[in-house]
Parts: structure tokens; C-alpha cells; sequence
């Protein structure tokens, strides 16, 4: 055994500094690990000072997940970053006459979070930059790496090449990920990138002024507005600043087809008229000539890591839908995910020879690949289906009837504090036991970070089960009833026939 | 009008001179284009050159799509291409006791042709290299492309690079290609690569030497040699200098078990002992030593175009695990598809000025995108189908039942000359009318180029129906003979017992 004292910290290369790879930089720093953070991009601090309001506005929706996750590196973290969020505990959903129905998130009145992502994003980013075990460099775009000999080589504008040498590279940089590129020379991965058929615009709702001035909503703050057109769907997400962020969901035939002004503004009047009225017909029709049609991917690879070298994060590895708001909370998640199995695993932040082969390490990251897999795959395919039950479903009876049934049986099961998830989570990536009672899919998704996602979509399939035999006793129960009122009745008639 | 005398030729350039890129330069060539083919690798015909022996054989059964893809473009091509072939016209199924047995490919005897990859390819270069509208340049490798600007740069070693512009590239450059690593960057390209679980090793089996000294086949040169052994197999091909090529397929767990000399020979003998003896234990070592595990991926792509710029065939957008033996006949076939849609949409080859953007040669792009697809996943999904049945069903009392059921029906179902299916197929993509009979799915594969690939399987599945029904039935009246009979037995033995 070599004495602490002779040993070196690993040095691990995060690439990204987008909000996972800034989770990353600061979990393997708490750990004792050296940290550097690389990022193609400008310091977030200088490109998101000025004019806020020019700037475009993404809003997440953070929920239990992602503050586990960044509670488990530091417990004051999460409150610190969602100062800004507004909470939001239901859907609510308007028809197409005016009329709005809130659906509860969860019986007992849990909340996700609306927060603008740059915010999230700068106050993870000011958190690294003040911790003291971590290095960030902006501008370096990666241009090559070797995975054998672990060296990462970036660009960086008119300056010669860097080369990076590190024990593990964490791939954070996203849906089109350098790292990814790169790290499909070495490994026999699998991958799959899927484009939908429908795309996204952005429109910005402004806020109200009062007569004394201030400003206010133009709808309620604490809902996640939904328009849902079967087809498509319009959503409105509150910010800070008394704005709502709205985004349009639809074929991208359907927004092809709206060619002119006149085109556009008939097709917004005749499906959202009230969405329209807030909004303001000048600014839709400006932000929906001005906003890019975004594409909206699915990403799947397998297995995560190569050797004791790399390993990808976040929607590097994921890239799934919008419509289950886990996109982040899910990268957040696979930071303490890891961090979890290498503390499991043993795996020593301190080594006698930075850059040399480590079993121990290659093992840890080959059973995140093997223990997150299922889940990644699950959500993604979730996320998927959600967009169908966002435009369409919600509006349908059935999925009322059964969605009310489903919200009464689960409000049986009472919730656990979000203290109490994190005591568990800090230790393991999940809790072996399988947590009992009856949750709807969506508590379990959004609220329970201590039910893997791949098991929430198992129990809510055989929940769903239940549900339509209880919904199908019920239909039939109220059936038999009325076949059995209707024979009294005719027995009754007769009777005074005979009379 | 522009009279055609002040047009020029639009210029093609084919990226891969493998066996399809060489057929797509000959084929556009025969059309009119300006064309120009780039090679990464050194001349084929340097590097065949000298000790033929040592260089690896990777055999390849060429059948009817292929044959006549190439005589779509010049009659006796086929012909000229093939004469080193060696046709097979059934499987030999080899069992662990050293007991054989012939399973037709065809009720009619038609026969599929073993012929080695590199000799295939040759020939085809050759072709294009004595064809005055092609230039050929090797040693480019792709660099970057811009499919807007139509523009590719290519790397030549201690050259300046080189900037070739295009009216339209192909992408012929195989599984690994660089067309389409670049062209995602231009289109929403939904993009699938999987590796499968097993790899594969090649063996050499040598020829016999009869008494004379003349050499002879060790097995029987007119068959395919299957060794299956449900989870894994091997097979053998012919070649005309009469050896075999032999690949062993297996779980890649299995290969990497085998970790010494006297654990490799010990499996072998186990499994296949009368192949061992006819490859010869120091052979089989050297073999199984020196030459590398291969990898069996299989990749989806769509769509196969970008705009009027670029189009991706052959391996490049549909690389299947080899267990059709299509994926070479498939390739081809696209470009006899490519060229019969490009006639078909009236892409005139000669244009009034080149580079300009051409609507109708991106609405045949499109179309070759819409009607290839369903056909590319089909072939892509049977050869993986086809896997289990080579190492395992074709060993199985109810897999030899239906196949001879099967048979028996296809037989009265005669079928079309290749000069009948060439000229068929010269003209359209597919026939639109259905061809009726009943014909097996490896006949229609193999030996029915004017069936798409999807309908081949959908056929298939309805006819597989039947065929269950029919299985059933004839258990049903063997069982109630048999139960019938027994009765008749009974009764007469009543009867005797009464008397």
C-alpha cells in the first residue's frame, strides 16, 4: 500500500459546461479529484449580461431529480440555484372555446419548477468558478481525442492546439457531442438518432401592466399552461420576470404551411384565440418570423463508457423529447448516478501515477453503463409518449376518468420529504427495496428519485392494468345497474298492466 | 429550350471504388454524366497483385439482384464478372456426428454464385478504368464536404489537399462512410448502428492433393457448408483455387474464452471434428490466431439523400450482418433503382450550367429516399432473422417440414429467366403488379430481383400462415388416422375377444 502522501489526485476532464457538466466539475471536485471543465463556447457570464430580454428564453422544469442530484454534491446548492424558478403545481388545460380545466400534478400538491436554463446554468457555471479544486476554460472546442492513450486535443481561435492529458474524460457537451464523435472510433456503441416529424417554435407572451404600472400575469403563474390540438399543442411556461414563455408544437408540414403573415395569424386566431390575444398578433407574428423552427431528436447510444476512459453524461448519451420535462433532471441524475457507483466501487480519487490503466475505474463505469441503461432507454421512450398525452389524451374522458381513479388511489400513498430522498440517494445510486404503495406514473417520475425510471414505467403498466379493470367494473357495475332498473321498471309497468 | 449543343454534362463524383461505386460510375457514365471516382485506398490493382495466398478471401454469394443490377448497364458485365465464380445451388448441413445432409436453395435448381470480394471488385474496376467517361483517383481521402456548395475536399499524403466540386455525389464509401459522417451535419438524418453480440473469424481451408498431385475440393464445391450449432456456427465457401473459406460465427464471450492453443483446439474438436480434419489442426491455430475477431454491425439510415446534392448507396446506408448473403446484391441493386428513377423523373444528364440547384433531380433523390427504404429495413431485418435460422432452425424437425412443405408448393411456381427479369427491370425501379404463384422467401431474395424486399417479406408472412395451418392440418390427420386406427384395432380385438 503507498502512503497517501505519495499519491496524486486523478485529473478529470469535464467537456461541457453547460448545467451537467458544471454538476459534474464540482461532484468529482468535492470528491478530490483535480477538475478541468473545457467549453466551445464563451464564458455564459459575458453572453448573458446585457439584454435579458433580447436574449431567448428555454425554460426547464426542474423537479426531484435534479435537486436530489444537486443536494448529494452540496445541500444548499439546490435552493441556491432555483431561487429564480417559479413553482408550478398543475396543468392547465384550454379548450379551444376559452374554457381552462387545472390538472394536479400530485395529490398531495408537489411542485416542479420553471426556470429560465441560462440562469440554471450561470449559477451552476459561478459555482464551479468558485470552487477551488476546479479549472474552467471557455472557448476550446475539441478536435480530436485518443481514448487509448487518454488525450483530448481542443482548438482554440487563432492560438495553437491544446492537448489535454486525463485519467477519465466526462463528455457533457450535449446532443451533438465532440466527445461522442470522437469516443465512436474507439467503441463498439450502439447508436440511434431519431428525428420526429414535428419541430417547435418560440413565442414570447409578455407580461400584463396594472394601471398603477407594475407588472403582472396574463394567466395563472403556477400552472404549466397546455392548448392541446390532438396534432399539436401550444404551451406556456412563467418566468420570473412576469413573461410566459410559449412554444408551439406541430408537424413541421403544418408550420411549412404557414407562409405569410395573413396564413399565420388565421391558423393562431382559429386554435388558440385566447392564447392569441395575450400574446399580441404583432409579437406572435414577429417571433414566429423571426424564432427558428427547432428539430426535436431522440439520442440513444449504448454502452456509456470506453475502458477507464471515458464516459457520457447528460444528453451526450440521452437526448430525448421536451414533453416529460426530464430531459435535465435525468443528466443531473446521471451525475450522481456515477458519482454513487464510484464511491461504491472504491474507486480512489488519489492514484500513485496519473494517466496509468485502472481496473478498478474501467469496472465502475462498465456497471453505470450496465445499471443505467434501462432507465435511459425508458425515459426517452416516456418522453416520447408524453407528447401524446400532452396534445391529445388530456382531453379525451377516458383518460379523465382513469387519471381521476389513478389520482385518488395515490393519494393514499403519502410523499417522501425531499430530505429524506436525498439521505438515501447521497449513498447509493438506488435503494434495492422496491418503495411501496400506489403513485400515478408521473409522482413517481417527477417526485420519487428514489424509484428508477425503468421501474416506474414497470409499475405503472401494471397499475394501468388495474385501472382499466377497476374503470371496466365500474362501467359495468353502473351498466348492471341500469339493465336492473330498467327490469324493475318494465316489471312495475306490467304489474299495473295487470292491474 | 436550350439546344442540347451549348449544354454541358453534369458531373457525378463517386466517393468508395468498391464494387458498388465502380458499378454507379459505370452506370452513370453509360447515362451521360461527367463522372470522376475517388478511392482512399491504394489501386486495387497493385494491391492484388503478387502472393494471392496470403491475402485474405472474403467470399461473397453474388444472386440475381446483383446480376441483374450489372446487366442493367452493360449486358455481358455479369457475365465477364462472374467466370471466376462458383455456383452453389444448396446448403450442406453438417451435424456433430460428421453425418451431411443437401437442402436445395431453389425447387428449380437455381444457384447463387461464390466469388471472392476482391476479385469481384476488380473486375468491376477494371471496367470503369477501360471506360472513357470515368477518371478514377486513389489515395483521396475525404476530408470534408459541403453539401451545399457542392463542394468535397479530399486529403492526398504530403499533397495539397484537393477541392473537387459536383453536381451530385455518391456515397459509396461503406459501412464506416465519411459521405455520411458528413452528410448529417446538412440533413435531419435519422441514423441507426448496432453491433451485435457475436463476431466472426476466418479460417483457410486448404486443397486436397489427389495421388497425381493435382489438387482437388475437400468438401463438395457446389454447396454452402453450414456447421450449425444453435448458438453459434460455421460455414464454408468455395473458391476456384479449391480451398474454402471458412467463418466461424459465435458469441463473442465464446471467441475470447478460447484463450489458448489447447482450449481452441479442444472446442473445435468438440464441435465440428470433420471440419477440423479437413482444415487441419496447425491451420486452424495459425488461423484462428492470426487473423483478427471481426464485427458484425448493422446500420440504418433515412433518408438516403440530401437535397439535389448527395445520395448515399450500398454499404453507406444499409449495412447488414451477412447472413442473406444480400448485402452486396443489394447494393448494386441500388444502383440499378438510383438509375431507373433518375430515367423515370427525366433527369437530363446534360445541364445548360453546372452546380445550379436542379428541383428535379431532388424530387428523384426524394423518391429513390421514399420507395428504397421499407426495402432497405426489410433485407437489413432478414439477414438478422436469417441468422437463427442458419445456427439453429435448419437443424429442427418442424423447420424441415415446413421448408419441405414449402418446397413442394414453390415447385409449381416456375420461374422467369434472368434475360426475362433484365429486361423488366432495365426500365422501372420494381414492376408495379404483384408477380403471383407461391414462392419461397430465400427464392424470392435471392432469385426474384423484380420483388422488392418488403413485399418478398410480407408474402413470406402471409404464406407462412398457411404453411402453419397446413403443418397442423396434416399433424391433425396423421393424429386422427392414428387415433382412428387404434379404434379399428380395439373394436377388432373386441370383436375377437367376443368371440
Amino acid at each position: 500500500m503507498i502512503p497517501t502522501s505519495q499519491k496524486v489526485p486523478r485529473k478529470v476532464v469535464v467537456v461541457g459546461a453547460g448545467p451537467v457538466g458544471c454538476l459534474a466539475a464540482l461532484s468529482f471536485a468535492k470528491e478530490g479529484w483535480e477538475v478541468e471543465l473545457y467549453e466551445a463556447r464563451p464564458d455564459l457570464r459575458e453572453s448573458l449580461s446585457g439584454n435579458t430580454q433580447a436574449r431567448r428564453s428555454v425554460n426547464l422544469a426542474i423537479s426531484s431529480r435534479a435537486i436530489v442530484a444537486m443536494a448529494s454534491v452540496d445541500p444548499a446548492l439546490a435552493t441556491r440555484v432555483l431561487e429564480d424558478g417559479v413553482p408550478l403545481r398543475a396543468r392547465m388545460i384550454h379548450d379551444v372555446r376559452g374554457g381552462s380545466e387545472s390538472q394536479a400534478y400530485d395529490p398531495h400538491g408537489q411542485c416542479i419548477n420553471s426556470i429560465d436554463r441560462g440562469l440554471l446554468n450561470l449559477k451552476l457555471l459561478e459555482e464551479v468558478l468558485s470552487s477551488p479544486g476546479v479549472r474552467v476554460f471557455f472557448l476550446h472546442k475539441l478536435l480530436k481525442s485518443n481514448f487509448d492513450t487518454k488525450l483530448l486535443t481542443f482548438a482554440k481561435d487563432d492560438e495553437p492546439n491544446v492537448d489535454v492529458y486525463f485519467d477519465l474524460c466526462i463528455g457533457a457537451d450535449g446532443s451533438y457531442s465532440a466527445v461522442r464523435r470522437d469516443m465512436m472510433r474507439f467503441a463498439k456503441m450502439n447508436y440511434e438518432q431519431e428525428y420526429i416529424t414535428h419541430e417547435y417554435v418560440e413565442l414570447r407572451m409578455p407580461a400584463r401592466t396594472r394601471t398603477d404600472g407594475s407588472p403582472s400575469y396574463r394567466l395563472d403563474p403556477n400552472h404549466l399552461h397546455i392548448w392541446p390540438r390532438h396534432s399539436f399543442m401550444l404551451i406556456a411556461l412563467p418566468n420570473k420576470d412576469y413573461t410566459f414563455t410559449c412554444t408551439l408544437f406541430a408537424p413541421a408540414a403544418t408550420l411549412a404551411s404557414l407562409r405569410t403573415r395573413e396564413e399565420t395569424l388565421a391558423w393562431f386566431s382559429t386554435h388558440f384565440p385566447d392564447a392569441v390575444a395575450h400574446i399580441g398578433e404583432q409579437n406572435l407574428l414577429d417571433d414566429f418570423e423571426a424564432n427558428p423552427k427547432g428539430s426535436l431528436i431522440c439520442i440513444k447510444t449504448h454502452p456509456y463508457h470506453y475502458k477507464d476512459s471515458v464516459i457520457l453524461l447528460g444528453d451526450a448519451s440521452h437526448s430525448m423529447v421536451p414533453f416529460y420535462g426530464q430531459g435535465l433532471n435525468c443528466g443531473l441524475e446521471d451525475v450522481r448516478v456515477l458519482r454513487n457507483v464510484l464511491r461504491n466501487d472504491k474507486v480512489d480519487p488519489l492514484v500513485e501515477r496519473s494517466g496509468a490503466y485502472d481496473a478498478t475505474l474501467e469496472l465502475a463505469l462498465r456497471q453505470y453503463s450496465t445499471i443505467r441503461h434501462d432507465d435511459l432507454i425508458a425515459i426517452c421512450d416516456m418522453a416520447m409518449d408524453n407528447y401524446v398525452e400532452m396534445r391529445h389524451s388530456v382531453t379525451t374522458p377516458t383518460y379523465r376518468i382513469l387519471k381521476a381513479i389513478d389520482h385518488f388511489i395515490s393519494s393514499w400513498t403519502r410523499p417522501v420529504p425531499l430530505s429524506t430522498l436525498t439521505a438515501i440517494l447521497s449513498r447509493v445510486p438506488f435503494p434495492r427495496a422496491n418503495p411501496g404503495g400506489w403513485l400515478s406514473l408521473y409522482t413517481m417520475v417527477t417526485f420519487r428519485p428514489d424509484i428508477p425510471y425503468a421501474l416506474a414505467r414497470r409499475r405503472a403498466q401494471r397499475q394501468s392494468g388495474v385501472l382499466k379493470i377497476l374503470g371496466l367494473s365500474g362501467v359495468g357495475l353502473i351498466a348492471a345497474g341500469l339493465v336492473y332498473s330498467a327490469k324493475v321498471v318494465r316489471a312495475h309497468r306490467r304489474f299495473q298492466g295487470s292491474l
